[in-house]
């Protein structure tokens, strides 16, 4: 465990998907703030706001210099950011006579709030592909499992019949919903920062629209209509999404926690944890991961808001507390992401189990079937609950609900092969995965 | 106050925005919950699910009845919904012997979070028109502020000159980009529930999907593609808006109060609040009103984002953290949203203030615009950027920066009259108002 | 519902614990500032700070006074909190020559918070006797079920051996300190707030100490050594106890909802929850409230540790947020301490049931006592814990493991029938409940 | 910056305090994992429950066994917890015949909490002192100012005189009180862990009190009355306690941001965080920082506090939100200690111009004063308060307050001269910090 496991090498392929935390690390920050910089300098070069020879050695210094993170350290400090520095350190290695053309005109957080937005867009390019990965196998899931009848649960109790296609279903939804929305959020927050010294781009000149644009095409960003130094709504966005990605899947991850109980049984993870003293064990490590990942990405949500409430032009406190909480944020749904997918390739589907457990009720389950049946044959509803009631009461292992029904019926109209049948007490189950995959976009052929 | 000020008798007009939290007191939701059944019953006669004349009654006594909430508290604590007893209720209100087609294969979350949703839509009918109106109040103090020079701040300290036109135009963007984002988050959240005991609409009957349309018809909610009782992303991307939408005018709060501090005076507040002990005081509330309510948004987006780890097909305890939760952050939205119009139409500006204020720096703010002059007129940064500070430091009462500066260059290809004016540091001000009154779709006429 | 279900009329008696709740109804809170408002003349009365007689009448009107909230919303509005009004108000009611006399030398934060300070106390003597019930319960439970062996759980996979009793004295653990800790937490948080505009007492006079010893005599209330107008932290540590103290119960309400799921049913509570349309179930509705209060009050533990971060001397928006998030904590505290009272008191345990889910697993959570038991008999761990595995595999509804065992090991140094029996596997189980019973004060005879 | 900047080499000194933050490295935490086994094995090997020589050769094992994080990631994937690749390292380092007798009894969570109980202890080892230092230099600075005149500010707004020193003792007041709290919290957090699988002790055999007991002298760790696997209780605590001393200094940098602020100037920080562009700034950094991790630590509170939502008698899921939140609340109290250290230590104050600012009032800070004065010389409060409210309206520039109140008032039984000097309005300011110093257990002399 390190500082947060989200990037501990003791929890890589678990609480830390290296493929995401690595774009977070001190090195890969600086590359990006090198990056920005250079993207500005050949903007710049273009227009001939600066000359293009500068441009041409920023450009060049920009991707060979790879300082250590320790040295610039002591400035951060008295700076509270790591532009100075950089910069400072920057200029020296382009030296004269182009150090002056580093930087020029802009201020430490366009280039801090570009570099992160580089970083947050590969983070999000390496988790996109994921949750699509993901919804196809959640499809295929829900369309294979569309006869396999089990057990609903509602509030801890076994409620009506289902099936479990329909459960993966209900899985697909969200994720499916979550990645749709991903394009809105790349669009929203993806923006570069450019707004000198307090957003008025005084420094940059009359170029300074220009400026943006060129920089904003090297980058493969869109620019904002105004800067963006203390209007941080577009992150809450972003963070907002990676919460409600790691909602859905921490769902999922609490719905195969359950499923994987011991008394229920019905999933196992292929590989599954094992314990360091109870041979006997195989704990459901993925689902527990999606849960604690979701709640903590909730969690971070409270402090991801509060950086909107940033003072003035910019605001420090504010924008430090977006460090502390946000890129933790992005490797969670990073892990959250890649231990999903974990989860649904390794997953184990014990249909036998499913339909044990679902005869065990011993009809309990087809309650409001009954009392529908019941009405259905012109029963009052007071008296068709009232003799489900009874029958319920009568059931137990050697007494089927609906047989104790029957006998405290006494009436004909019923169906009762039928009723005794949970085949014929799924509702629309089927529909309902149709549309779950229409909605997702996953035609099922 | 209250257990919450939010509906307090004592803060009506102040924490508490009567027109908002009164559509989540009891009576207003039995109300609500009264026309989810009524909506139900009117579907299922149309369809014949259930007789005309059952729809008939049922839809007149949901209108007519209007049951007092303690009534059901004994069977509430019971059953952890009110729905049950009030259901009950209901069919005795009805009476044979149409009471049995009341709620007819619905299940109770299906009507309680119809039934929130309607209250939602309500709250976001007040909530919407003031975003419009507090959007065009703003574009207007953008507008009416162009040349009104002012004092930027960057981490509490005073950055470079700049427009209060300019700021208002920040706290527009915000806004703007709020009230924008509304319609996209009525389509995900207003949305109709009908899924039965566990979502597979068993008891609904054959006509199920079309038992779901003609009620959404009725009540004009879109029906979700799958039933919503576990998939509670929906409703964390409403919480999300209201804590961003708070977050936007959490800012506007936050450099109000700043604003009109007793130190920089530059803004104050018609009727502002006094203080019970001194006469001297005009407390900013409002502002710090909208401060307030957008941290509390910001924390209670924790447990929204948690609700969605649902387990099963439903989850009482996710579904209970939401009650607790979700209408609070609505009321809070509503509150912020009254009293940031209360804010920007009682704002006074005090544009003398401004410009001494401005004046008061004697220069140190022209620190930037006066490195690049040097920049431009041959020096190079580093000798640039030491004079600058040289003449900083002989900044005083007496001496203004560019004077200091001057005598220190002794260069006469600066113009040193532009330099020394602020109204000529001020960037793309004008431009940066223009484009943020463009995005937020406000012509200038 | 209303806003809050807290002090919903629907919910009294479930998420609304009334007796808590009502002592923060806006006439609740108006009665406490006044009653602070008649201490702080009854004090400066005796201390000749104000006239005996103007003592003895603002006394008299302070307790005849019942103003309606709703005529202090235009004021509270304006100045941001309720006291100026009713000042104004008391002064009126006082009339001369002693209006004057009120509210000497004090400030509005002085009178809101020693009032609040006060509807905490009174919260707190209706939680804190709840608890002791609660302990001596639990006690009584684990002391009682000493012998009714049952399943563990660990990741959510039954483990290895226990009883009952066991979890009851795990429950008790946290319960009980919570209870300890309430001693601390009082001399903490309730202590008068006396500070004067800011905090010097300036206006009090020479007496302004003696004023305020006198005035926490009457309030019964310690004086702080310096007024807590900016020092938040005191009202933190009482968040903080809400928090832990639900937490303690969530933890119970969770494992109660467990141990209550149909699959595991090893509880059940007398009278539980219905559902609308399914008569077979009954939802573990105190368990579900439960954990839904501990996840709220947990969530508000963050803004309540933010108002710390008061500015200056006093801060309004700091303290809003207080009054936004404390006062339903309190009430979540209330509610929780009479759900879990509820429940322990309505729980059935089934004690066949328990056993029969613990012979179900056939041995399987014999592994690990399997496993030291053959390297007792002198196997190697890694042959002990492979021939462990063997047997477990072999495990199905005909074979015991440990039979499956005793064929794969041939070993007659075990003593096979002793380690068959569960209740030798129990270890320090027994000891273990002994020893959360001292630590909480318990003793058994 | 890295995933988050509390471990990054960039802000180390700043958001990074190295000293607390290596405490929670890979390396750091398998080395205390190591210092458990073996206190484990000394344990058992003194009791006679393994053989001496095993417990010797672990011993020994553990202090020179160095392995490398990464070779663990794949089982702590498969696990979720790293202990039982841990222990098979350590099993195989040791060799035959001892391998056995590794981690006798024990379950992973008892070493990897005890572990972590061992970090924190380091944690609050680093802490503490610094607090105590603190505590001596606010107090010293309290001592120092007693008569720095200066401005006292309520909800933004000047508000009476005070003095400096008293600011002082209010920040520490919450500091001292944090320390003061410590010891509880060091003997509620710092306990061993040894539960076996499931909090039974059963496979440590007869001897296991006196194994944890042993264990505990070895580790210098009092042993919890019960295993506390799933009461994590103890772990809200010591958070509670993180995000309550954050919030004290959070506090502190709040008012020092505000006191630094370009119009107020009160304080400077000896060499002041520079920006890459205006070199005329000089940012508050420390103390932006310390309203960040304040914020941090508040946020994290909600997840620690839902992790005593642990179900069983074990729960993966909160115990792995428990990783992912408490580790970086300590460090984050790590860097909040040194910062405040730094910005006390660094606090440069600006006593001519709090004098300044306090005149630049030209009295209306006295309005209260003079009201009470007029009140004392006889004049009704209405009328009194009217007058200073008059003359208050008639000061500027050239005119004070108390001179256009005595031209208003006409009364020579005021006096006048002593009512105009501010020295006479700081009330108690010299009594209330003897009393911050003396609660503070720092006494002056």
């Amino acid at each position: 465990m390190s500082v947060t496991p989200l990037d501990s090498a003791l929890f890589s392929g678990s609480l830390n998907d290296p493929q995401v935390s690595q774009l977070f690390n001190d090195g890969a920050r600086i590359r990006a703030m090198l990056r920005v910089e250079a993207a500005l300098a050949r903007a710049q070069g273009a227009l001939g706001v600066i000359p293009e020879e500068a441009a041409d050695i920023i450009e060049r210094t920009c991707s060979a210099w790879a300082p250590e993170p320790e040295g610039f350290a002591g400035a951060t400090a008295r700076d509270g950011v790591p532009v100075p520095a950089l910069v400072a350190g920057l200029r020296e290695a382009v030296g004269e006579p182009h150090a002056t053309h580093v930087h020029y005109g802009a201020t430490s957080q366009d280039i801090a709030d570009t570099a992160f937005v580089l970083c947050l867009r590969s983070a999000l390019d390496v988790i996109g592909p994921r949750l699509d990965d993901l919804c196809a196998t959640l499809a295929n899931l829900a369309d294979a499992h569309r006869p396999t009848l089990c057990l609903s649960r509602t509030r801890g109790m076994q409620a009506v019949p289902t099936v479990f296609g329909l459960k993966a279903a209900n899985w697909l939804a969200q994720v499916a919903r979550a990645r749709d929305e991903l394009a809105e959020v790349r669009k929203t927050a993806l923006v570069l920062s450019l707004g000198g010294a307090a957003g008025t781009m005084a420094a940059l000149g009359p170029q300074a629209f220009e400026t943006a644009g060129a920089m904003g095409n090297v980058l493969k960003l869109e620019v904002a209509s105004t800067p963006w130094h203390a209007q941080r709504d577009r992150l809450t966005v972003a963070a907002g999404w990676m919460a409600r990605m790691c909602g859905a899947l921490g769902k999922m991850g609490a719905d195969m926690a359950i499923l994987a109980q011991s008394e229920v049984g019905e999933i196992t993870f292929e590989g599954a944890g094992g314990s360091s003293t109870m041979p006997n064990k195989a704990n459901p490590v993925a689902a527990e991961i999606l849960v604690a990942l979701a709640r903590l990405t909730a969690a971070l949500t409270g402090p991801m808001h509060e950086t909107q409430v940033a003072a003035n032009e910019r605001d420090g406190s504010a924008w430090m507390l977006e460090w502390l909480a946000l890129p933790q944020m992005v490797c969670a749904a990073g892990s959250a992401s890649a231990r999903a997918l974990d989860a649904v390739r390794t997953l184990r589907i014990d249909q036998t189990r499913m339909r044990a457990n679902l005869d065990a009720s011993n009809g309990l389950v087809l309650a409001e079937a009954a009392t529908f049946a019941l009405m259905d044959a012109g029963f009052d509803r007071t008296v068709a609950t009232g003799l489900v009631k009874q029958a319920c009461s009568r059931t137990c292992g050697d007494t089927h609900m609906v047989d104790a029904l029957r006998e405290l019926a006494d009436e004909t109209d019923v169906d009762w092969d039928c009723l005794r049948n949970p085949a014929n007490a799924i509702g629309q189950a089927d529909a309902l995965i149709d549309r779950a995959l229409a909605e997702a976009g996953i035609g099922q052929d």
